[in-house]
């Protein structure tokens, strides 16, 4: 690793130049750094003549959090890639095509998606994704079905449980996931108004139970190889196309992380609804939509994932011994439903929040939007251990009420 | 690895000379292979002049079992002797002491136990160990409380995990513990006169569904780091001293994976009884003693392990949920009975037996030790997960009697 370097737009361009028949030999190319700069650099190349573009993404060997710098592994850069590819093969169409991955430069050059929306912008200015449960869906039954023990050689699984260890980036969820939104942490982050719900949460038993039982589950159940930050922000699309991106969190953990974390993100949504709709009759119907996509995407997910338990199981044990597919399938749907909850509530008081909620103008609105979130979020997580059906977290989200929303 | 040769007992003699100040420098010492030949090599080096000794163990490159002979890494030998090392930190005492490793020679010096027994042989001939709860429980709450995410740095441990991970050796567990046992698999080998209870095994859903359940977690379950294979044949012991050996098994699984281990071969050894005691009297006193055995075990286990979570918790969510600790401690319980079962179960039917019951030279003792031990055996799996109480267990063995012991 001595010869990493940050690149510069020049340095850039070289290198993109040097990716096997991307551009043509004497291409005029143009580079922008888009990146955010809080943990990688993002350059986005074009050639002008005929619209060909990549992105290069190098990893930064540190982590900028509200102002602070701490060292961060470039190894995540590897993880990145590697599982960027493995999705590629497991859900292929629903990821950016990796061209080429640099181990020394923490860089991996990958497919232009320019043309696709943040999907989490998208939401908040009202764009419905009529394929997105069907993509979501597909690219979660594969790339966890055949990761996990159920879908895989198990000597290999082990493997690749090992070559996707994740200290440091388990380590951030482990903290401002299941820890500081529980207790007075320096990293907490909230409007002083919430000030009481937050406080609320400090001495809540019952949550805690629940909340040091998903932590658990996150700290040691390596059922499958998670994209492990699976929200709005990480996926780019278009009212045809899904594509998955950011893969940097990825390692073996509980499934349902990476669904809850589909499910947190759209209920965030809802809960902003509150602004972004523009009247009531707006936001019911926006509402009714995204209660729908989560609704489909979890029975989407359900049955493509016992489909390819039938025609893909490996497992002689777990596909014949009566009764275990309905307990682990119900399991799934219970532990998707506590994580979605917990991954609610620390985006209204942890470190970390959504556009969806942070960027509502209007103080007594963005209030009501954080209270319905933290109002469903505290309901999914007590309820998790008990959820027989999706049904029972649509009914949560239907019934809690937008409150001061005048 | 390219250096690595099986050793003669001249090259042992010649090694051991070479361990810093185990021998003086002129030292006659005489050597003699005593491993069974199946999947190391055992030397017993020792000075006739002053009585020193030392074991040298060297793994081969093959397992031989039932004959046949398949390759297997000798990177066990890394993990065992890796493991020996961290159990004699967190277990001092209770292991035999590593003097040296050699990674190309896949060998491993340390300490000669010439004077402690086979644990195993020694309950076959009557010997009562009173010190042994308090020891293994000392070595499982230790070693698996501090390896465990309650008891070591988080991140650190995610590192354990990974070089740890042992795919040959938990193939060898997932086929013959937690699937050949409930198939007709041809690695099953049993008398014929239990033919029709191995037919039960096969049809029976309930004992499916609960194996299942617990290959899962064998599969999945990254706990604590287990020894792995802790049944009485890997305990050197005499009445004042315990030593735990052979942790090849090792990897990150479930804690009640030992713990029932541990219970499986004192209840085996209960079955077998039927011939090992002289009369019913001593019978039934030696099965009290193993009883109350099993008992003082769980209980001293549950107290150092919650004690050791007082002072050595790291898990700021495990140690101040309300509640979480007992569901913790009662899980472990319910896993340690159900595991219990999984490891009587395959010595009866599966692959690789137990001298308590297969040196049973009267075929219808012999049969009713089987008998028995299948019944406490399919009993622990169904119960595992409705336990509330160690006395669950002692109730089931001492409630299931002997058949055809006459």
């Amino acid at each position: 690793m001595t010869a990493y370097r940050p690149l510069d737009e020049e340095k850039a361009i070289q290198i993109a130049r040097e990716i096997n028949q991307l551009f043509p030999e004497n291409a005029e190319l143009s580079c922008r750094e888009i990146g955010d700069g809080n943990l990688n650099l993002v350059f986005h190349i074009t050639d002008a003549a005929n619209g060909a573009s990549v992105i290069l993404k190098q990893a930064l060997p540190y982590a900028k959090v509200v102002g602070e710098s701490w060292p961060l592994t470039l190894d995540r850069a590897r993880i990145e890639s590697e599982k960027l590819m493995l999705e590629g093969k497991l859900a292929p169409g629903l990821v950016p095509v990796v061209y080429h991955y640099d181990a020394q430069l923490a860089l991996t050059a990958m497919e232009d998606l320019s043309s696709h929306h943040i999907m989490r912008r998208g939401l908040m200015e009202g764009t419905r994704y009529p394929l997105f449960s069907e993509h979501i869906s597909t690219f979660m039954a594969n790339t966890l079905f055949f990761t996990s023990d159920l879908g895989m050689n198990q000597q290999d699984k082990k493997q690749l449980v090992k070559a996707f260890i994740n200290p440091e980036l388990c380590k951030i969820t482990e903290d401002l996931i299941f820890d500081d939104p529980y207790t007075d942490s320096p990293n907490n982050s909230y409007d002083s108004h919430l000030e009481d719900a937050a406080a609320a949460l400090r001495t809540d038993g019952e949550l805690h139970l629940e909340i040091a039982l998903l932590r658990e589950k996150f700290l040691t159940q390596a059922q499958a190889l998670l994209h492990g930050d699976l929200h709005t922000g990480s996926i780019f699309a278009t009212p045809e196309s899904t594509k998955v991106i950011d893969p940097e969190f990825a390692f073996y953990g509980p499934i349902g992380f990476d669904v809850g974390a589909v499910f947190a993100n759209l209920l965030l949504n809802y809960a902003g609804q509150v602004h972004w709709s523009r009247d009531e009759q707006e936001r019911a119907a926006f509402r009714t939509y995204l209660l729908r996509t989560i609704e489909e995407i979890w029975n989407a997910f359900d049955s493509k994932f016992r489909a390819l338990w039938d025609q893909h199981g490996v497992d002689r044990m777990a596909s014949s011994a009566p009764g275990y597919r309905e307990l682990y399938m119900k399991r799934l749907l219970q532990d998707s439903i506590g994580f979605a909850g917990a991954k609610m509530v620390r985006r209204i008081v942890g470190l970390s929040h959504v556009a969806d909620i942070d960027q509502i103008p209007d103080a007594a609105k963005r209030e009501a939007a954080q209270r319905l979130a933290l109002a469903i979020g505290t309901a999914l997580i007590r309820r998790n251990r008990k959820a027989n059906s999706i049904r029972d977290l649509l009914e949560i989200a239907a019934t809690r009420e937008d409150v001061h929303s005048t």
